[in-house]
């Protein structure tokens, strides 16, 4: 896992702010951006599902597409952006769960009680899950592995920003992903931040307000 | 922003597992504890409501409190580490939006147009947000918050486990905390690894069978 340019963890992350006008002229190669999913991926998931799938939009007609079910102040960052990674959520991931935990059995890292623990303690709860749980666990996996996925870039000395601005109900048909399947998390736009924007450095609260102790 | 023991970042990412035993010996500090909070607490937020609220259990007292709403299999985790950080959205957070937002213009961070869009344009959408939306959008802010806290736990020196094994209906009385206004999302165990604890690196599905171009 290479090809970080900036590998300065709390500049990555302390420094990171959302980026909403990008150089229209930078294109991110394709394997690039494979590679920083990847990476991104390296987050974790409820029981390792790993519920996510990522819809890249990188070429106008994707854009264009992308358009018809995003809300118009995004416009602007679809358009100048070098790509954008659509977050979908899996609510099926849980049917390949009994092959997943069998390889990491079969590969030796766990023990057969464990891996009986896992089919029997674990499977049952997706299986028997209603809807709303299982959008629950895929919109976490989602938006963790897009946490990663904004800093990653970073890494890659990009920009990014994470949005919602889309219409819930017919982004996933207009992305050509199956309704019953895939659930609607983020959008992430990527690229050099156009040089004339100025910066938006939001501030935050003082946790200790949002915190408590027991 | 300091106190980082660790700023290696491909490090602190890709190196990144779970871990669920924890050396019971070690205490973190809770200004130790409030500075990780406020260094993830970096993470982005719909409309920067910050919609996320840390609830820190690091007493015995916390713990049995906690396990009563735990499941039986996360008990070791919660007993050895030396924190959990329970995540709680708060589906309130639009209640302050008009003054965050008054904030970031009389700082001159904003011009009044900026300003006016984002009241006229976001808040009357959060205003008449149903339920399920408002859950959505915390549930998405508080697992970003997560994943950085996650990371920012290998930058100060510990390791962490994400876990969601609790009682969805029971756990947010049982903390304390007020069941209309927040939705639980994630505990986060921190601590420093038991050393006589395998390590399960988890596989991660070649991410290109997850990702589609457009």
């Amino acid at each position: 896992m290479s090809e970080l340019i900036n590998n300065d963890f709390s500049k990555i992350m302390f420094d990171r702010h959302s980026v909403r006008q990008f150089d229209p002229s930078i294109k991110i190669p394709r394997d690039e951006l494979q590679t920083m999913i990847e990476q991104a991926a390296t987050a974790p998931s409820a029981c390792n599902l790993q519920s996510w799938h990522f819809v890249v939009i990188d070429t106008p007609e994707g854009k264009s597409k992308l358009k018809e079910a995003a809300m118009k102040f995004n416009y602007p960052q679809i358009d100048s952006s070098s790509a954008v990674i659509f977050l979908a959520g899996d609510t099926k991931s849980h049917e390949v769960y009994r092959d997943v935990w069998q390889k990491v059995y079969a590969a030796g890292k766990i023990d057969k009680a464990k891996l009986d623990t896992i089919l029997n303690t674990f499977l049952p709860l997706y299986e028997k899950a209603t809807p709303e749980f299982l959008t629950l666990d895929a919109t976490i996996d989602c938006s963790m592995v897009g946490m990663q996925l904004l800093l990653i870039a970073r890494a890659h000395g990009y920009e990014a920003n994470p949005w919602s601005g889309f219409n819930f109900k017919t982004i996933i048909p207009t992305l050509g992903l199956d309704e019953k399947r895939f659930v609607p998390v983020m959008a992430i736009s990527l690229g050099k931040p156009a040089t004339d924007q100025p910066v938006l450095k939001t501030d935050r609260y003082n946790t200790p307000m949002l915190t408590e102790f027991r």
